[in-house]
């Protein structure tokens, strides 16, 4: 029978093959207690160490076809494996009370697990994943169940799980795994990152795939459309084959514009830069034909590690981004913390509504040791290349000039220091908080640039946690207020001669692309896979044409009016 | 020595008198095992029949001195007090662990007050303090300790304590107790709304109040600006003196004013309404010479029960405001559930982030059963008297149009019915999201009023929620970024004829009265407290004044320097 499942496109693409069911092994056991308790602690130092050898084979492999940063996840696996704690704990627990060492394994790190999962956020709460995943590993040598291996795939296949954890993903053969779809996870869960990273087509969040779907069935992971069909008619299958057909031509189309210019039909020129996380992008970035760097998440150096980066750490970093993209313009965002991302070595109070909580620029200048490292490191950078730095969650113009003011005095220390700093570099700031975009005209009068995070600004203008599925209706970025705000900054802007960016997905989004272009929007920033196709389209719109769109869509009422008015003028 | 101390002012006024401690009794134990598990089940319930009778006393106590609705706590304890639940857990445990008493009923009630704690919202939070509150009563009988009985108190105290359960303030003799001052609690706390119902000045969350005051220290509260200070200079004690003799001139002469109309030195009326939450509000409205009632909060019908009231209570209730207001304007904002405010009885998703969330119209949206209930109820309430009914959280056109696509449908089924529903009701919307008041003048169009409602305006535009303590800073009602928008909502309302109210606390504060008068607002709606100080305010501007200052206010760039400019202009 042929059904389709709906979930969350989690990356690009369309993929057709028979589906490999990747199964969770049987590690079930009995808790026993246990006579010989050394014996018990050596059979899991045993286990420890295969565990550890085993996870150093699959970050080798990561490392090499996924990149460093991809493999720092299983350092990370490596350093949950070996965590003092967790293994006095585990081993105290087999001595003190006598039971074996699975049990005192699985209720160790239950006590973790269930401490992280806790956590109301998002990042703490996927370490909690990373637990399970060391685990189950770990479990598998004391039990000597083999778990499952993707790698030894060998045949073309649509890779079907409850979810992927980073070790399966990252075994993922890319030569013949064509796409996959699990029942949980998000569009910023490790295996929806994963997937772009590998250009994998990826449907997530189908809530039933693993049950729907038999070792075999013919599978379509519709990564363009969140949609998976199990056993569909020929119909469908030619159907869609056509489709990804015409995606991989029109994909070849859009890369014989990777040298070419972002100008529209009647001549006006927009900046198309890329988001990066890490100098690792910048491949992607190249590959693209990113003009710039529009957006430089520096959160990702503070990541996954148990103490701040050093200002050398970090300073090698943005040097390596600026060197990289050859005097190119690269917006770095200084740290964006807290919200839905904490760092485990930095104490953050519980909040009840952390999106509008201490975060970000709220949090710098309360954390002035943090901040000051990171500006110097990027000011000690900043003669490689072409530095510009954003202070992001910008409220009030207080904020603003006191973050300046900050920078400021660690510039002129280490000009006393004869240290060399750029003397152009562009100071902006992140308009992602209603307040700021009201009063963009006031702003516009202090900042060098504007950069609209739209993802923040969609959030809190709707009033609409952009994470709860409850209110997603609400997550509108074709709002007609919102083109209104959008609208202030750029104008606000352009009166005093500086420019806006825009670096949220909104950016990269065909339907506002061309309301954008007539807003006058100067530079366009979004992940390196969108930039060619948004090349294509600009070269597609008329300026001149676009701004009597935006003017009409302005004076809609809703979101589906401005969609409606979008299709009707473009070709969409 | 003397000492100040820093606090929230929870209660206006001044008190200057000896303190009061009401230190907690001790009510230590041992856990102990015991032999006769049937007495000691007896014991247990003895205790709980004596803690009845007594809480019965208090709680007649409370209705006669402070009103149903506030009585309405102790129902609460009673239910907790006799939940079946606990009583049979603590029985349980008596019979087969064999413990005492205190230690099963200890145990047991940690288990409940660990559960409600760990929810994230703070109606939830407070739910804990009863069932505290309800174990002290139960603990004091079974160990046959006496708690303090502040109803004793007999010469003129002001209360020092580390927190005042709702009972403690049910029990406070409004002719000796002056004021009081606690550790903990905020604005929003049981004892803060009990305080300001029964006009005690108080100070709360001192940190350190029961600490730092012994019994029969002279202390002073200055509920008007959150000082508590201990044993002063006779030069402090003559100022405060002064100052309190000044206050209760200044009441004295603004309720002088209980009759007048609110009309500014130039001839321009507005209307001052009151904010209410229940029937019993009214006689406050009256007392302080409201004008109408500009925001019915009816989340207190729902509260504090075990199930969704019936369509008979809610037309009773709505029945009695309309004909206690004897045809002056009542706005009933319709049920405005989940944020931090959750039912028992209405099992709501745990979010993220409540503030952003599934709540007010977005949850009426979904449970259409409730919400059509509480519709029909205030159109069968429409005919006894001047009805408009608000809709909360409205953020897109599309939502106003459901909602008011539904109360039509309820109007035309009533009438099917033959029964009576005014054709005057007036349907406007709560202007308290940023997308709302960017689009106001497409609102406009089909609303018949707006109310803004800045208390969650604010917290949206600035993305900061304003219960977090590390942002308030962030809460800032004279940015010009709120001005603007309250510009453009009261700009757009009088362009096609409609008004404009505000329900917020900006409504009622002095700061903001003169640019609001000047921006043109048609309703100041605040606690009926505020009314008469409000009127006094507004006879004393000159609106054209008022329109030459909000001018000028939007075009600065700080919260700071609104407030400079407002101080500048009037005497404040």
């Amino acid at each position: 029978m042929s059904t389709i499942l709906k979930g969350i496109a989690a990356s690009n693409g369309i993929a057709i093959a028979k589906a490999y069911r990747l199964v969770e092994p049987d590690l079930s056991f009995e808790k026993k207690q246990i006579d010989d308790s050394s014996s018990e602690v050596q059979r899991f130092k045993d286990a420890i160490a295969s565990a550890t050898s085993e996870l150093e084979v699959i970050r080798n492999h990561a490392n090499e076809k996924l990149g460093a940063d991809k493999a720092a996840i299983f350092d990370a696996h490596l350093l949950v494996l070996n965590d003092p704690e967790v293994i006095s704990s585990v081993e105290g627990k087999i001595n003190d009370e006598k039971i074996n060492a699975e049990s005192a394994l699985k209720e160790t790190t239950d006590m973790f697990i269930m401490m992280f999962e806790q956590m109301d956020n998002e990042y703490m709460r996927e370490r909690a994943a990373d637990i399970r995943d060391v685990r189950k590993r770990v479990l598998s040598h004391l039990l000597n169940v083999k778990i499952p291996n993707p790698s030894l795939i060998s045949e073309e296949v649509i890779v079907v799980a409850e979810d992927l954890t980073p070790s399966d993903t990252a075994q993922l053969n890319r030569d013949f795994v064509k796409g996959f779809t699990t029942n949980i996870g998000g569009r910023t869960s490790h295996s929806a990152i994963m997937a772009r990273s590998l250009e994998i087509p990826a449907v997530v969040g189908t809530k039933t795939a693993i049950e729907d779907i038999s070792n075999g069935d013919l599978v379509i992971v519709d990564g363009l459309n969140g949609e998976v069909h199990i056993n569909p008619t020929q119909e469908v299958i030619d159907q869609y084959t056509q489709e990804k057909v015409k995606y991989e031509q029109q994909k070849a189309e859009w890369a014989k514009l990777v040298n070419e210019k972002t100008v529209s039909k009647d001549g006006h020129h927009v900046e198309l830069a890329a988001n990066i996380g890490t100098p690792n992008d910048l491949q992607g970035v190249q590959a693209n034909g990113g003009e710039a760097v529009g957006l430089y998440r520096t959160e990702f150096l503070y990541m996954g590690r148990d103490q701040f980066p050093t200002e050398e750490e970090q300073f090698e970093a943005y040097k390596a981004v600026l060197e990289g993209m050859k005097n190119k313009s690269v917006v770095v965002r200084t740290l964006d913390i807290g919200g839905d991302k904490n760092l485990p070595y930095l104490k953050l109070p519980e909040e009840m509504n952390p999106f509008l909580g201490f975060r970000a620029i709220r949090l710098c200048l309360e954390e002035q040791d943090m901040f000051r490292t990171q500006l110097r490191a990027l000011l000690r950078a900043s003669v490689y290349g072409n530095l510009k730095i954003m202070f992001p969650m910008i409220a009030t113009l207080n904020e603003f000039r006191q973050a300046k003011a900050i920078l400021l005095e660690e510039k002129d220390k280490l000009q006393a220091e004869n240290i060399p700093v750029s003397d152009q570099i562009e100071i902006g700031i992140m308009v992602e908080i209603p307040s700021t975009a009201v009063l963009a005209d006031q702003f516009a009068k202090e900042v060098d640039f504007f950069s609209i995070g739209t993802n923040d600004l969609i959030q809190y203008t709707m009033a609409a946690d952009r994470m709860n599925e409850r209110v997603s209706y609400l997550y509108q970025p074709y709002n007609p207020a919102i083109l209104r705000l959008v609208k202030m900054v750029i104008d606000a802007s352009h009166k005093e001669g500086k420019w806006t960016g825009m670096c949220g997905e909104m950016a990269g989004d065909e339907i506002a692309i061309p309301i954008l272009l007539g807003l006058g929007l100067d530079e366009f920033s979004m992940s390196a896979s969108s930039i060619l196709k948004a090349r294509s389209q600009i070269r597609s719109l008329n300026k001149s044409d676009m701004e009597k769109l935006a003017e009409k869509v302005l004076q809609l009422q809703t979101n589906d009016e401005v969609l409606e008015a979008v299709k009707n003028v473009t070709s969409l």
